[in-house]
C-alpha cells in the first residue's frame, strides 16, 4: 500500500465530508446519534465478539494486565458507551450560535457565529469506549473525524466505527465524516500530520511522549493535555479540618487521574499544626511523603524531596510537600513547578483567595474545593474529549464548544468603503 | 554575545514581567497608556531624529522607494501613533471579564474568566508606527511583549520603545513587559521560537515566506495571517448595479491590502449582461482581467487565466474572473482556491445568501457588501494586531479579546468529590 496516497485519500474525503456536515442541520446530526444508538444495540454481538478477538491477541502485543483490562468492553463500559451517546445528544447544539452581533452605523449587520472546525484527527490508545465518545462529540459539533486508535483495539474499533458509519448513511450524512485509519503502520500518523490543507486540529490522547511526538511533527494546531501536577495550598487562614478533607480527597480518591493532587504546600504559620494533623490520615491511606527539610523535621517517616519530585506527576499515592513562607512563595512555586492544570487554595481570607485565583496561571484554580472537580461533567459542561493545559485556543475541559471556531457573517445592502 | 543566553534572558524576564502585569489592575494599565502618550510627545524630537538616521541608512539595506516610504514617520503617521494609543485606551478592558458562570448543584461556583495569554513575540517588518500599536494592544490586554522589528527601523523602534518603557516604570509596571530584540543577528528569531516555556504566542506580520518560516520553526502557537485571496460572487439574483459598485470598491479602492478582492465569479445566467456592464469601468480603473474561456469570449482584452491565477493574491490591479454554472460551483471554487479570508456574494435571493454564508469556509463572509469592510475598525471591534486566516484560536480581526485566553475560577466551601 502506498501509505502517502492512502492517508491523503482519507484526509481529502474527510474534508469533503466536513463540508457536507457543516451544511447539515442540528436535527440531522442528532438523528444520527439516535440511529447510532440503535445500530450499536443491533450490532452489539458482533462488536463484543470483535472485542473478544482483540483480547485474545492482547498477549502478543505484550500488554500489561492493567492495559488488557482497559481494552475489555465490560457490560458496564458497554452501557457507558450508549449512555455517552445519549448525553451528547441531549447537549445544546453549538453550531450556528451567535457569539455576538451588532449593527454598524452604516447599516452593516455584523454577527460572530460559531461554526465547526472542519476535520479532526484523534489519536488515542487502547480503550475502545473512547471511539464512540470521540465520534459523537465530533459529529454533534459538525466536524468530520479521523480516528487513529491503538493496534490492540483494532477489531473493536473497526466494529464500532462500522456501526456508526451505517448510522451516518441512514441519516443521510456522508460516511466519510467518520473514518478509522486501518493500517497498523506507525508511519501513517506522520503522514497525516503533514496534511494541514485537510486536517484542522489534532487531538492526541495518551502519554506525554505521544503528545510531544505529535506536537513536534504536526503542521496543524494540536490540542494538548500534558501533565497534571496539581497543588493544594493550605493558607495561614485555612480551616484546617476542611484543608485535610480536601487534601485527602484530592490525593487519595482516585490517585491515577490528571486532576488528583501531587503536591501539598503549607503556610509556615500553620505547618506544625497541619502536618501533625495530616500525618496519620495520609499514612492510613498509604501515601508516601516526599518533603522539604522542614516537612521532614516534622514527619519522621517522610523522605526528602528532590527538585524533580516537585515537578512530578506521580499518578500514584505519593505526595510532595513543601512548607512555604507566605502566599507569594506558594504562588511562585506553583507557577514554577506546576503544569497549569488545577491548583487549589484552602483559606478563609478573601484577599488571599483573590490573589491566588488571579496570579496562579492554571486552567482551573479552586478555592476551598478539591482539585478533583476539574472535569467537564463536574463543571456542568457535558462530555469532554480531553482537558487542555494549553492556553490557545481551549483551556480546561474540551467538549462541544471547544471543537468549534467562529466566522464573521456580515449582511448589508450595497455598502462600500469610502 | 552568546545569542542563546541573550534570548533566554529576554524571554525569562518577559515571563516574570507578565506575572506582575497579570496582577495589575486595568486602571494601572490605562494609566500607562496616558503616560506613554506623554512620553512620546515629550521625546518626539529624539524619536524623529532616530527615524532620520534610519532613513539615511536605508540605502545600504537596498530598500525600494516604497519600503523607504513605509519607514518614514511622517507627521500624519506620528499623529496616527498617538491617536492609536488613545483609541486603545478607550477600549473596554478584556481582562477579568466573566465569559460565563453558574452554580453547580453542590454549591460550587464556576466562572470562566478572561485572562491574558502571558508573553507575546511579535515579528514584523519596517513600519515603526506598528511598534507603538503592538505594545499598546499587548499591555492593555495584560500581556508582556517581545518586539522583533526590521533592522531598517532599528533606531526608530529603539527610541519609541525607550519612551514606552519609561512610561511603564512611571506607572509602576515592570519595564520588561516591553522589550525590543536589539541584536541584528537573524538567528535570534530561531532562538526565541524555541522558548515555549516562556513565550505563549508568536505573531509574525509580513510576507508569506516570513510567516511560513516562523510557523515551521515555532514550538509555541502562531497567529497566522496568510493570503487574502478574496472573492466577489455575482449571483443570478444580484442587483447588477449594486454588484458593479461592490466589485469596483472591493478591487480598486485600495488594491494592495489583504481584504481587496482578487477574483470575480459570475453566475452564467447573468454573465453576459454583467461582464458587458463591468468591462468599461474595470478598464477605466486600469484593471487587468485574467479570465476563464467564457470570460475571454466576452471581453476581448481579457487575458486567459491559469490555475495559479485563481489561487493568487495579486495585491495589484489584476482580477481573475470565472463564469460559474451555479451557486454550488461558486462555493466549491471559493473553498478550493480561496484563502479563507473574506468572500462576498451579491444577491437578492435569501436562500442563496444563507447557503453562501453557511458553506463558504472563510473568516468573514459578506452579503451585499464590499470585502474591504473586513477589519477590526470597520467591524466596530477596535484596533487590531492582524487578521487571522487560522481557525484556531482566533479568526478574523485580532484585537484585545484575541490576545487573551481564559481560566476557570471555582469557589467552594469545602466540597470534595465522592
Amino acid at each position: 500500500m502506498d501509505l502517502h496516497a492512502y492517508c491523503q485519500e482519507i484526509a481529502r474525503r474527510a474534508k469533503e465530508a466536513s463540508r457536507r456536515l457543516a451544511a447539515a442541520s442540528g436535527a440531522v446530526r442528532n438523528r444520527w446519534l439516535e440511529l447510532a444508538l440503535a445500530q450499536l444495540r443491533q450490532q452489539s454481538q458482533q462488536i463484543l465478539a470483535a472485542n473478544q478477538r482483540d483480547l485474545e491477541q492482547a498477549g502478543q502485543f505484550g500488554l500489561t494486565p492493567a492495559q488488557i483490562d482497559r481494552l475489555r468492553l465490560t457490560p458496564s463500559r458497554w452501557d457507558g458507551i450508549l449512555e455517552g451517546l445519549r448525553q451528547v445528544r441531549a447537549l445544546p447544539d453549538p453550531v450556528g450560535q451567535v457569539i455576538e452581533g451588532h449593527v454598524r452605523p452604516n447599516g452593516l449587520e455584523i454577527r460572530k457565529v460559531r461554526v465547526p472546525l472542519g476535520v479532526l484527527l484523534f489519536i488515542y490508545e487502547s480503550r475502545p469506549n473512547v471511539t464512540a465518545d470521540a465520534a459523537a462529540l465530533a459529529i454533534k459539533s459538525g466536524n468530520a473525524i479521523i480516528l487513529r486508535g491503538g493496534k490492540e483495539a483494532a477489531a473493536s474499533n473497526q466494529a464500532i466505527v462500522e456501526a456508526l458509519r451505517t448510522a451516518l448513511a441512514q441519516a443521510g450524512l456522508p460516511e466519510d465524516a467518520l473514518q478509522l485509519v486501518a493500517t497498523p503502520d506507525r508511519a501513517a500518523v506522520g503522514e497525516l500530520l503533514k496534511l494541514n490543507q485537510f486536517i484542522d486540529l489534532v487531538i492526541p490522547r495518551g502519554g506525554e511522549s505521544l503528545i510531544r511526538t505529535v506536537a513536534a511533527q504536526a503542521t496543524m494546531p494540536v490540542l494538548k493535555h500534558y501533565l497534571g501536577n496539581c497543588h493544594v495550598y493550605v493558607d495561614r487562614a485555612a480551616d484546617l479540618d476542611m484543608a485535610l478533607k480536601i487534601l485527602l480527597n484530592a490525593k487519595c480518591q482516585r490517585p491515577g487521574v490528571c486532576n488528583a493532587a501531587e503536591s501539598l504546600l503549607v503556610h509556615a504559620d500553620v505547618a506544625e499544626t497541619f502536618l501533625r494533623k495530616a500525618e496519620g490520615p495520609l499514612r492510613q491511606h498509604g501515601v508516601e511523603i516526599r518533603g522539604c527539610p522542614r516537612t521532614c523535621d516534622r514527619i519522621a517517616w517522610a523522605k526528602p524531596a528532590t527538585d524533580a519530585d516537585f515537578a512530578a506527576e506521580f499518578l500514584d499515592l505519593i505526595l510532595s510537600v513543601k512548607v512555604v513562607a507566605d502566599l507569594d512563595e506558594a504562588i511562585a512555586h506553583i507557577n514554577r513547578y506546576g503544569s497549569g492544570h488545577t491548583d487549589a487554595i484552602v483559606t478563609r481570607d478573601l484577599s488571599a483567595a483573590r490573589r491566588f485565583t488571579a496570579e496562579v496561571d492554571s486552567a482551573a484554580v479552586m478555592v476551598n474545593a478539591s482539585t478533583r472537580f476539574h472535569d467537564g461533567f463536574e463543571f456542568g459542561l457535558g462530555a469532554e474529549i480531553g482537558i487542555s493545559t494549553d492556553k490557545f485556543h481551549a483551556r480546561g475541559p474540551c467538549g462541544l464548544l471547544e471543537l468549534t471556531t467562529y466566522k464573521y457573517v456580515v449582511y448589508g445592502d450595497g455598502q462600500i468603503r469610502t
